[in-house]
Parts: C-alpha cells; sequence; structure tokens
C-alpha cells in the first residue's frame, strides 16, 4: 500500500445533453456534448488506517454519495481530500470529479489493479446511483471537447470530440439540483438535446457547439433571468455564451464576458482526461 | 482558411500487439499495448497556394506516404513542416504522428469541419494501406499507456488503458521494417501478442506491461543481439526494459537505462492525446 496519491480531474461544463436513464448504472447516461476545464479538482486519497472514511474539499468535510460509493467499491477506507479551482453544484462537474479522481488515486493507493475503463465505470455508475450527474464522469476521462454520442459507461458508450481548443471565462451566481431537474418531466430537455446534437455531430466545432448550447438552454426551459441578462451581454459584445447544465453558470469563448464587461473566472479547455499526478 | 495551425503528437512506443488485417482499412488494426511519449513530433501545416504538396521533416523533404494519403483525402493542397524529438523508423510512431498531426493541423488550416474520430481514422487508413503501423494512431490519439483491446479506427476499436505514468527512458540501435515484418509470417507474433494482452487485461499496471513485453519481444523472435544485450543489462541492474515494436530500440522504466550505465534519451508518459497547440 502506497502512503498516499493524488489524481487532477479536470472540470466538465456541459453545453447541452439528453438523459437516458437505465436500471444498470453502468447503461445508464447522457447523451451531450461539453468543454472539459484546465480548472478542476485535486484529489488526494490516503487509508484512513482502521478509521472510517472521510471526504474534504477545500478544508471541510462534506459528504458527498458517490465518492462513498468508489471507495466502497474498491473495498478501501480512506481519508479523501480535495481541492477545487470550481463551486460545487453550479454545473462544473465537481461531484463527478470528486468521484473518478477518488478512484484512480484510490486504485493507486490501495494497488486494486484496475484499468482506466474499470475505474471510469465505477465512479460513473456511482454518480448516476447517487443523481448528481450523467456525463460529466466520462467526458473527465476524456478530456478536451468531448461529444457523448452513446450514453453510459466505457463499455457502452461511444465518444468522438471536437478538434479544438479555446480559452473560456465563466461567472457562477449559484446552484441549480441536477436532481431535481433530472428527477422532472425530461421530454422537452431530451427533444432539445437530440437536436443539439445533430447539429454539432453534423458540424463538430466550437462555434456550432455554442449554437446548439444556445438553442438546448432557451428550448429546454432552463434559462433564469441572471443567466439570459448575462447571455444577451455577452451576445450584445459580438461574443458567444451559454449555461453551464446544469448551474446558474454562463461559460463563455475567448474573452466574451470580459468584452460585455463581466469579470469573469478565467481557464482553458483541458487537453487532457483526468491523470495521476 | 488560416495562415497555418500545428498539432503536437507524442511519440508511442508498442511493447507487444497482434496484427489484424482485413480489407477495409478502418477495420484493419493491432491488438496491443504501448506507452505514449511526451516526446513527440510538432506537425505544422499551412496552404501550399497552387504549389504541390511537401513535407518536411526536421528540415528535409521526405516522401510519407500516410501524410499525402491525409492530404489527399482532405483534398488539401500544404506545406506540411515537422520536427521530431524521435528518429523515424525506430518503433517510436513518427510516420503515424505525422499522419495524425498533419489530419489536425489541416482540419484547422482548411475548415474540414471534421470530428476528432473522422480525422483519427483519416490518418489510421492512411497508416495501414502505407503498411507503416497498426495501431500507432489510434494509441497516439488517446495518450496514457494506452491497450488496444479490439483493432481499427475510432469506430471500430476498443481501448483501455493502464491508470499510470513513468518516467521513460530509450536508446536506439537503427531501423526495423515495420512493412518487412507485417508481411512476413506473423503467426508466431500473432500468438504471443495474444498472450501479453490477456496478462496486461488481468492487471493492467506498468510492471505486467513490461513483463509482458519482454516475453512477446522474445516469443515473437524479434530480438537482435544489441536488443538482448541492452535488456539484459537493464534487468541485470534490477530495471524494467523491453523492445519497442518495430524498431533496434530498447526502452526502460525510470532510471533503467541510466542505472544499467547507457546514456539514454529521457522522457515520460505523455498524459494526453494528440493536441492541436
Amino acid at each position: 500500500m502506497r502512503e498516499e496519491a493524488t489524481a487532477f480531474v479536470p472540470g466538465h461544463i456541459t453545453g447541452f445533453f439528453s438523459a437516458h436513464p437505465a436500471d444498470d448504472p453502468t447503461k445508464a447516461g447522457s447523451r451531450g456534448a461539453g468543454l472539459t476545464l484546465t480548472d478542476g479538482v485535486e484529489v488526494t486519497v490516503e487509508p484512513a488506517d482502521g478509521e472510517d472514511s472521510t471526504v474534504a474539499l477545500d478544508g471541510t468535510e462534506i459528504d458527498v454519495d458517490p465518492v462513498t460509493t468508489v471507495l466502497e467499491t474498491l473495498d478501501a477506507t480512506a481519508r479523501v481530500e480535495a481541492d477545487s479551482d470550481l463551486p460545487l453544484g453550479a454545473g462544473f462537474g465537481v461531484s463527478g470529479a470528486l468521484a473518478l479522481g477518488t478512484a484512480l488515486a484510490a486504485n493507486r493507493v490501495f494497488e486494486c489493479k484496475l484499468s482506466v475503463n474499470e475505474l471510469v465505470t465505477i465512479a460513473h455508475g456511482a454518480e448516476v446511483q447517487a443523481g448528481t450527474g450523467l456525463g460529466d464522469v466520462v467526458a473527465q476521462a476524456h478530456g478536451g471537447v468531448p461529444i457523448r454520442l452513446e450514453p453510459g459507461s466505457p463499455q457502452e458508450n461511444e465518444l468522438d470530440a471536437i478538434p479544438s481548443r479555446a480559452r473560456v471565462e465563466y461567472v457562477s451566481f449559484g446552484e441549480l439540483s441536477t436532481a431535481d431537474v433530472l428527477s422532472g418531466d425530461t421530454d422537452q430537455l431530451t427533444a432539445a438535446g437530440r437536436e443539439a446534437l445533430s447539429r454539432v455531430v453534423e458540424e463538430p466545432t466550437l462555434l456550432s457547439f455554442m449554437y446548439a448550447s444556445r438553442l438546448f438552454a432557451r428550448d429546454a426551459g432552463l434559462l433564469t433571468d441572471r443567466v439570459t441578462e448575462t447571455i444577451a451581454d455577452v451576445s450584445a459584445a459580438d461574443g458567444q455564451a451559454s449555461m453551464a447544465m446544469l448551474g446558474e453558470t454562463v461559460f463563455a469563448l475567448g474573452t466574451g464576458l470580459s468584452d460585455a464587461g463581466y469579470e469573469p473566472s478565467v481557464c482553458a479547455t483541458h487537453p487532457a482526461g483526468a491523470v495521476l499526478k
């Protein structure tokens, strides 16, 4: 057993998606597309030495169901300490990052000898079971600007990607509950997500991704007033912005938010998937 | 049309493989596993402005069939300039890197609007048709320490990976012709490759990868005297080394070659697949 291991998992902003529930959490998931981010979560795992497992995010102990599930699946009792550049619950895939980072780091510390696909499957299944996300984990394992053509864990899904990178700006006004949205009527959302995906598959560019994302946010009925106003401000300054799914968060390419007079956080698309440090 | 674009493609050392020919080059390929490397090839593409396409590697014009095929497929007439950290023909996937880097950069310059999978498919098919490689392109698009479970382009294949990173050392004594080896009797090689893969699938760790690679090199009958001697020297110094497929090249984890008294080139596994710069 090693003393500790650390993994970095990029954040992930989903631009649009459709939900695909299934009884088997490795088959459940979402189709859609998003940006993985250089802002992300660093997760350090060390053995808990006979005590109960604990999870701390930026120094504060929290309960994160997917992390608990990952540790139980790996039969590991661990102290998990995470440092995040990103707010929790605001559409950046922080819970997915915690689950995936824990899986990668715990596999190393406890010498579980699992493959990347197996670890991603465990983290994805844990997220789906907890209802905290449907597609972040597989996107975060992939990196870049992933397109999720088919839902589910790596054995089940199909991924492609947009061959581009970009500076990304974002502002976050607060949380939206993924679980609440997904437990409601998702017919309208799924139809909008299907249309957005076919648009991006036809033209896999960042501009078409942003356009499809904006239409999705509107047609799925998820926009809040502040988000609508901010996207309009960026458009008025000739920029490209949309809403992060699911959070009260606006993201823009390049200097879109700065140009519109906001003071955004700044990062970029992340070229790699989650990595051990 | 943009003025130019540059892509970086990691090198790729195959530790073991089995060949899987097929009439359709997108279905042909190899199973196996290898290390992608921070040493790689930087490929810059610019429009040739009415002249014929040219390819230069480290300042010298060369013919690289897969690159020619990629440009023809994208209907692009381009000047391709590549700078490589790695020798050509020595088992580092340089021809695959040239093909994939050209595809990524030309897609951007000529605004072809293809997806990553489509570009990887074009580069993979071009390599297979030229007989210069079977699995490098898909591994180089993936990054990390990829395991190629099923052969072919991204629509056809299945990949997994070993969740580890490592310092990598290598020494190269010269070239081996991939085309010559693959056009010979590959039954012994394929049997050895299948056994190596099942070993690594059972235990996806770097140590098991190195062990499987050494057995493969021996059983496939590909070892040369210098390679055999160098691997033995590293083993005598308690290191892990094997032979790059296909070149007269020895690679080692950590400080394996240095500890054995060699003066190797030093790099590391590359966390990401090929990226636009």
